[in-house]
């Protein structure tokens, strides 16, 4: 079971306590499990305190026990009620904060209430923002984990060739290499911050699958399997010659990369080809001009410029009312991190950064075609984690 | 691709509107997916606005189109920005209401902001517990997919004794039993309302990962795969002589059901027999009790007694920290529906509710064991909605 370092811990702390000096709060107090994960090492039901200056405190509901094996924190203590929290903070030389950060981004309503009722004196605002710019840049510690993620999916991609056969459904690959993806240790879950947005491993789209709308903040999206769960795999049978999108999360001991490729049956046209190539094209422009300092809103111009360029102007990134306006997301505990490369997005990039990159085209009635690679911002520039083959494997 | 029928949705809404108006709310505005799936039949990015009386309004942001496809609903209109919102409302005759329901249960604090700056002279409420109690009670209609699950769930059973083998770990047994889920339509995806609750299918767990606690409001966890994902099937091998526990949900067409069964390889011991012997006694006592009318308390209290008067008062639904005060809860299209029956819930039973009964023991370093069912609440009291058998399969 691999165990946050301290070490680790305290330099992301550190960060998120200049952050919160600097916009003049207390301190934060946070509880989702994403953020409790990132800055104690936990995902148990617990509040952290994280003062502007000093230790923070790690207040455990359940299972106490379990988070004391899993945080590298020093001061860990039983919260047995809500009503106990002002109480501990005190106890713990912090008084009650004049102003507090809390996840207001994800945090549901009625408990916001419930805890402006019980900080009565203190004013709540939303340290999300805050949260979301350390969590932005990753550290050698969490690329190493990603890189893993990314071998275990290239671990799974290459079973695609042993599993596919025409007739099968694309749920039913789905089904096959999922068991694939947890034999190598695949956590499941795919966490996403954003609310009502979920992804169960990703998307197999074979032939027009791929160019089904979705309500998903995504280029492609797929059928489903009916209103309740309209994206993803669906009961349409895989057929000869046409493009088999499998794009995939990893998720590996809390750590997310994603990944695109293409298979096909026998063949694929010349046109999916070309579409392909155009493809690999616009990442290779991104890339090329993606390093610190170049802005997110410039890289999506400069791939959505490219596509016209290439005579993809209508389709990229999905047609009509399933276009979106990025090619690229940030990816780490979450799938929808910062920076978003993004239209207006006017963030530089910075080194650490880890995005997954997306051009894709969509046909309407036809199907897409698409790459995508999971890229760590360095001082040189883009280092690909995703470690596939990119080309289309003809099977 | 099944659609609700607007038949079905009228009946649901009309319930809906007798408690908007017993209440004295104006309308309600839903805008989580699995209250869109209940009322609108889609599950697409949009707002449904319910009047206390009249036709009832969806406004969708993406896609519309697919929306239009899913939704029986009379009047679908797209939604291209918020700021929209109340001209669409007005552009239908409903004005601006005075006290509007939304979910404030699920919805961030900072959407909430957004809501009631966007309708700054409405008073907004809280109006999940309506939502709760309508979604409470199923219609056959909606019982008759929760059996489909069910089945669905059995045929994943009836894999269990071809694929488990002494030596695979608990994660590549649940990989298998996945894929055959897929395989049998299973939408991969378990829906859970409270805030920061996750189950991914559900838990394997062979011999003393049975008992161990962890952050999940459940009596049985699972060591996981480390702290990020802290619960369900582990790394361990399975071995010959352990309960092996597979607790696992159907997810099917929107609808859930959850059920327990427990294999073992070789042989059991007499005295985890006889926890389960008792833990189907508790069943069949609370099965015998359970009629419109019975209380969720007594129910509850009914089982923790009998688990004493059996000898099992210490490790009854959990020990130590891990207890939970409950024995059953509501499953629908949300795993965490209404009715529990727990401690101190003075609800009444009424027709039409399913929920699940898990009675479960656990001893500290040796595993656990127990059975659950999903049923549903008739006049004449209990009806079993999972097949399976119930006898321990020793393989």
């Amino acid at each position: 079971m691999r165990i946050t370092p301290r070490a680790e811990l305290d330099r992301r702390l550190a960060r998120f306590q200049a952050l919160l000096s600097r916009e003049g709060l207390d301190g934060a107090l946070l509880l989702q499990r994403a953020d409790l994960f990132y800055f104690s090492g936990t995902t148990q039901q617990a509040h952290l305190f994280v003062p502007a200056a000093g230790a923070p405190l790690l207040m455990v509901r359940k299972s106490f026990r379990r988070a004391q094996r899993e945080s590298a924190l020093e001061s860990i203590v039983p919260l047995r009620s809500l009503r106990d929290l002002p109480g501990l903070l005190a106890d713990h030389g912090h008084g009650q904060p004049e102003r507090l950060g809390m996840e207001l981004d994800v945090l549901p309503a009625n408990l916001y209430f419930r805890y402006q009722k019980l900080l009565s004196k203190t004013e709540l605002v939303d340290v999300s923002p805050l949260v979301r710019r350390v969590r932005m840049t990753k550290s050698p510690y969490e690329v190493e984990i990603q890189r893993q993620a990314a071998r275990l999916l290239d671990r799974v991609m290459r079973q695609v060739g042993n599993l596919v056969h025409e007739g099968m459904t694309e749920l039913e690959l789905a089904g096959e290499l999922e068991a694939v993806a947890r034999r190598e240790g695949h956590q499941g879950e795919i966490w996403m911050r954003n609310w009502n947005q979920t992804l169960f491993y990703g998307h197999i789209l074979a032939g027009e699958s791929g160019a089904v709308v979705s309500y998903l903040d995504g280029p492609l999206a797929g059928a489903g399997l009916g209103p309740a769960m309209p994206h993803g795999p669906s009961l349409r049978p895989i057929r000869r010659g046409e493009p088999i999108i499998v794009d995939y999360v990893a998720a590996y001991d809390g750590y997310l990369v994603d990944q695109t490729r293409v298979f096909a049956l026998g063949h694929l046209s010349d046109r999916w080809m070309a579409a392909y190539e155009a493809m690999l094209a616009i990442q290779a422009t991104v890339r090329e001009a993606a390093r610190p300092g170049a802005l997110c809103a410039d890289l999506y111009d400069l791939a959505v410029a490219k596509a016209g360029e290439l005579g993809y102007a209508e389709h990229f990134m999905g047609h009509g009312e399933g276009r979106v306006s990025f090619v690229g997301h940030g990816v780490g505990i979450e799938l929808d991190e910062l920076p978003v490369l993004a239209r207006g997005v006017e963030m530089p990039l910075e080194a650490g950064m880890v995005f997954a990159l997306e051009p894709k085209v969509a046909f309407p009635g036809e199907g897409a075609i698409g790459i995508e690679n999971t890229w760590l911002v360095t001082e040189e520039g883009l280092e690909p984690l995703t470690v596939s083959d990119e080309r289309i494997i003809i099977l």
